[in-house]
């Protein structure tokens, strides 16, 4: 949004259009980790047993997860950018995009968002615990931080190519439906590896209010690495450069 | 739609655009329960037990859900904004987006297409009674009346910012499908518990035709809170307010 | 189609833009039908019993309807309209949207697409039977015929919404989507009671090579008579009597 | 891409638009045979058996196919046309749409994406072998050639109709979602025959890095059969001739 490098900065903390941006990461990062982590919740009250373990449960969480971030990212779009994610904001804040203040306001709300929504989980389903994302047997660690590596790419590069690329045109119409899409088929092939986040944020509420930290690390090394990278690959190598960066004109939010 | 506003209430009541809307508010509800309570009757006709036991069942009434509303959504969108659901009309009510009279057109409207598909679905089932939704064993009322809450928060905010804001931009057009597709992913997160409504007009009519009232309440309560709720969120916070609403140009129903 | 009122009788029926259009018909019905009645095969395949009679694949039979009408309709839809389907073409004939002689070309085209694509998927299966559609056991006929009439009106109602509308606007884009969709909602409806045909062209050419016509006549008369009521509802009650339906600007192929 | 016409061959060896095209090939069919391929191997680690014997599992890998590679499209449409595939390319070769040269490029870019994402799932998966695609017992491999050219021929002839016809108009802004889901519904009928590959690139990555050639020359003749003959169909007669091919005024890869 590079409208707000017009705003120094201590304008900038205080401007309307700050406040108005970080409210909407906070509540539709809310709506998206409700139903993400609540789709396992629900599995867990069908079947008592560690949800995604059956193909029909892992279509049920990639649904509610693609069909939730696609309406969320939708809802937010307009006005914050839609990233609901650390690692999205991170690409962007590598390729110039967002301000360093902005993103850390953006990385509190998308934090706080998603403990949230755990705690509400926790409180609507009679104190089920949040059951969160780890690496199951016959993985180790290293290959579910591939995993987040590799999928986290494929989704901030797809963010980029249909939300942010000035030569989007008419495809930024539906941007939101295919960023939420490849978060969904990502956690068909991710998921019974190790849960598939590809999103500090969703993997960081349900871990505090579960209290279960196994694996966490991956889930913000792994996001952090592979959507920086996508967004430098996207910025620097895709993007064409016989049109520079720096002549633009600024988007507006609207146009983001 | 604030072109209503510039109809006196008596001229409101019979203007032919009122009338229309109404209609169109009616044969979409219908379209939508139809479909959503027709898919749990589906299932009893396969497995001849309870629905959405299992995570396929799950995966198909929330399709069914999803799809439906999205459809039933966009094919009113223009003619009375795609309501379908007291609760949103009650959120955009508190926002001051609706007149009275004509929400009270709405919710009658809305009430009757969702007798009208109990009706057909039990005549056309040969005599299956509507399943309805209530609180499944393991959850309280009072639990089910918190999801219903935080469930249509999300689907009223949702409306809010993909249909009604004025800064919604090209994005006005997915905004069916990001409030159908939002519905689909808290049912299947809802469902398991409470059957998850989101809306007193999916949940009454097959109430009344399957004579089924428990938990009643909470699928009235729990909307038009979380719907109320979302309007006021979204109106007062997220809407810019340096450009004051009142001197906006008013909205043809087309643009809403 | 309006412009098609331009044409005289003779002109239109050698017309390139009519043989396109019928064309276009054609393989559009085909791509639909080979993808829907091929999942009924490609189950059959798995499970060697009839199709349809778990919640899973009563999934994969929705989505395949579902995705391949909505893409096949995307394909046609700047063409033809769009139909694939005799009961949409009836709907629109009785609007006055389309000629006598279109309506007849377009019946011709959507049965033969139909009946290639059973006949290419028993050569490509090695000779498996198509299924077709017939109504289930505990439900009668006239059951199956109101459920074929209640959702074709569904199906025919969204396509009057979405597609030809004049009001439609910017929704138009999603039209196919819609379509598609309440088409996909409606089979996890129907399929367990009467197999959800709503579309005589979908019955017909399996029927004839699988050679089973129980029930046909249900899947004939149900959709002709709900795709009429659509049309005939939408069009002299839901679309505005103030701006007369004559005095419209000719729509080209493109804008319908 | 017509623009491409006005290079000499040397020129658009090197020049930028070309490479960045490329590359956007290359990364794109890499995050759809990544998520395409990678949920076979995510069903295998959750069953130990061979992937896509249930309806659950077959809803399971159409989705993760139709998702990604909807995403995967229209992450790069604007930039190389969304191709992702040798058989769309050939389509709009025959078609007149591309050059040889960069057909060729493409062509390289697709195959080494294919075996880049083969590669990193057997990384990630801690050695898994990839499944690729091969013809199942009971039909045989001519089976098994005619339903890849039937279905590839849906796919090509959805891409031309949506993203490539001049007369597309507002229905492009869907082209990649129709694009996508024609893709999963194919999968739905003929993964229990043969996979259902339509794409020489899907089937060539996995089949390298698994080393499973079996039936690996139908996954080629096959997709190009039927992909060609789709932009022959579609090129030259269904896109009107009275506005003659050449005439058109160039399109930029941005209308592409």
């Amino acid at each position: 949004m590079p409208r707000r490098y017009a705003f120094r900065r201590a304008e900038e903390a205080t401007h309307p259009d700050s406040i108005r941006a970080t409210l909407a990461e906070f509540i539709s990062t809310f709506i998206f980790v409700f139903a993400g982590e609540g789709s396992l919740l629900a599995l867990g009250k069908i079947y008592k047993e560690p949800a995604g373990t059956t193909a029909s449960e892992l279509v049920a969480i990639a649904l509610a997860h693609a069909l939730s971030f696609f309406a969320a990212v939708s809802a937010s779009m307009n006005i914050s950018g839609g990233h609901l994610n650390p690692a999205v904001t991170f690409g962007t804040l590598l390729g110039g995009r967002i301000s360093v203040l902005l993103a850390v306001y953006y990385w509190v709300a998308q934090l706080l968002g998603s403990v949230v929504a755990a705690l509400l989980l926790r409180l609507a389903t009679n104190n089920m615990r949040p059951v969160g994302l780890y690496v199951t047997s016959g993985v180790g660690e290293l290959h579910g931080l591939l995993l987040e590596i590799v999928m986290t790419f494929s989704l901030v590069y797809t963010v980029y190519a249909t939300a942010i690329d000035p030569k989007r045109g008419s495809l930024g119409t539906i941007a939101p439906l295919a960023i939420g899409f490849i978060l969904g088929a990502n956690i068909l092939v991710g998921a019974p590896f190790d849960g598939a986040s590809m999103n500090p944020a969703r993997a960081f509420g349900p871990a505090l209010v579960g209290w279960r930290w196994r694996n966490q690390w991956i889930y913000w090394v792994g996001p952090l690495l592979g959507g920086g990278l996508a967004g430098l690959v996207y910025e620097y190598m895709i993007i064409p450069t016989e049109v520079p960066h720096h002549t633009h004109q600024p988007l507006s939010p609207e146009d983001y």
